[in-house]
């Protein structure tokens, strides 16, 4: 059966190519296939991303309308801190089983929170009667001197990247060092505590504390807004870990046409993890688990020092995972893009996507 | 039970005020309640419309793959009508049951074959599993006198009108004329032929053309774009009709302020409903089968042969159905915004909304 990316690879790319004649194709800076499309609107650049949330499928059928909300949203917003961009508007296309005002207030009140937070204005969207389904399209601008995060300098001038100012997915060169910042395996963990099918496959125990970390990771994962737009001009290539830690390096490895190789041994393993006594579990829960909504960018070895500088300046850990390669180094290995090393590391069998 | 109206009223109008001070409402120029809203990007508008279509609440669930994508596109194009403004990019949220293939390929095909008409190019979305629904988010700017679409003089500026050169809902003034494109009851009739509940209510003999004719505007309803775009600086008021004609008429009067008289006997009947001998179902069709994608829109009284001339150049019939009246001349009916005249013309109960 066909993958998402596959899907999106073969039945929604049409747009991509100029085949169609369409009036506004050349308009179009990023296509289908990156964390948000860029589009050039008269002189401007505008950025667009659009994620669905499913109940049952990307959130347990009985989770709370303000969990939801902020769960939405901020997975909207991490693709714009994988641009490195700013996101100023938002519209919601909600599905609702029918009209629980006590619903409605809680997830209202919730997203008026979140918008308020992150600076995004509602500005439109439609509500429609069916299974309960969220889709959020975030809007917003490449980073500029004004929206910058990180420099308060008024004569700062973001590095020119590329021509929308933003990151990509294909940029990473041979030579480029592989980053990731936070920690991995909380969404999966998280994923789970909530559905409890932990108990199942290891014994794990977790502080009550631990325990509102990873519901906080999974409700409310914090988009990494301002290490994005620090990384543009910095960072050859970026993507937020959502498939899993390896679908998404493939990614990268793919529309940059380059190899990558990790190193197992320097995964950054969220706390929670530490207790687990199925050290195998935890691996893939790192691996592949998903849902992290951590910046995994590639950087020029020269600009090791900028990276290790801005983490500190913006408050956020990041580590050294990895090394870009040329595919032709590697023909022995040909038709594998990620390579994973380390001591006992192996790449589990399924790769992104967990379901409830 | 509250209306969709009411919920964006109630839950989600809360980035219209400034009271959040999100950083960003300054840049929105017309936020939730309009068909459209408009945004300010830099120093370019904006404008940005979203719908959703529920399989078994928008479309029978067992519609053709090709019929729900040219459906969801050209709804949502309707939209951009609506405000004169010109489509440029689109973005899918997809929620499929299944990978079905066969279906993935006829919807892909449909949904080119329309970007390619309309001059739209898809630039991203996200796919997931779920009962089937289908967002789109489109993108497009006001029109100019390049992307005009009925003066081919290069000379030709657009009126301005507001400062995002597009129409609104709410400009309609006491004294202006109301009209109406096309004909009005197919979106109700189609419904009915297509759910086949029409044989209890009623004989109706239609052609095999009719029925065709009846297919192809429920699933194909032709976005009026032409007309929209060529109504900018004319028109004070615009809206198109997808919830029902009375129930589109309260939105324009109370965004505007006004109430509208409409003349019953002057409605553009759609010629299918003539052989239907329930001549109360036929005009319940018309005023609240909503489904239409007609341009309602309201006119200065001295432009009337404004609209006649352009109706003439874009080749779409408009009919003149009502006038626009201060509500302070209608004391003794205050509280109904919407008055339908006519010989033996009644409200239905029921404005609005069909579901399958």
């Amino acid at each position: 059966m066909a993958s998402e990316f596959e899907i999106i690879e073969q039945y929604f790319s049409f747009s991509n190519s100029n085949a169609l004649g369409s009036a506004s194709a050349s308009s179009t800076v990023v296509g289908v296939g990156d964390d948000a499309a860029c589009l050039k609107v008269g002189s401007e650049h505008l950025l667009v991303a659009t994620d669905t949330l499913v109940s049952g499928v990307h959130f347990p059928a009985d989770a709370e309308p303000v969990d939801i909300a902020s769960r939405a949203l901020n997975v909207n917003l991490s693709d714009f801190a994988a641009m490195g961009a700013v996101p100023q508007w938002l519209t919601l296309a909600l599905t609702l089983p029918d009209n629980n005002e006590q619903w409605l207030s809680k997830f209202s009140a919730s997203l008026a929170r979140g918008c308020a937070k992150y600076g995004v204005s509602l500005v439109g969207g439609d509500t429609t009667r069916g299974p309960l389904t969220v889709t959020f399209t975030v809007m917003g601008v490449p980073i500029t001197a004004r929206t910058s995060a990180v420099n308060d300098d008024p004569s700062f001038t973001v590095p020119s990247l590329n021509s929308a100012n933003c990151l990509r997915r294909s940029g990473a060169q041979a030579g480029d060092e592989v980053w990731v910042s936070g920690s991995l395996g909380k969404g999966a963990a998280a994923l789970q505590m909530i559905t409890q099918n932990h108990t199942a496959r290891a014994s794990w125990p977790i502080t009550d504390r631990q325990r509102e970390n990873l519901h906080a990771a999974f409700y409310a994962p914090v988009p990494q807004l301002r290490l994005g737009s620090a990384l543009v001009g910095v960072a050859s290539a970026a993507i937020d870990v959502s498939d899993g830690l390896l679908a998404d390096a493939e990614h990268i490895a793919s529309q940059s046409k380059v190899m990558l190789e990790l190193n197992g041994d320097a995964l950054p393993m969220h706390p929670a993890l530490a207790s687990l006594s199925d050290t195998v579990l935890a691996r893939e829960w790192m691996l592949s688990g998903g849902d992290d909504y951590e910046l995994f960018f590639t950087v020029p070895e020269k600009d090791h020092n900028k990276v290790v500088m801005l983490a500190k300046t913006v408050g956020v850990t990041c580590t050294l995972i990895g090394k870009v390669f040329d595919p032709a180094e590697y023909d022995a290995q040909y038709g594998e893009r990620v390579i994973l090393n380390g001591d006992g590391w192996t790449k589990p069998n399924e790769k992104g996507f967990k379901h409830f």
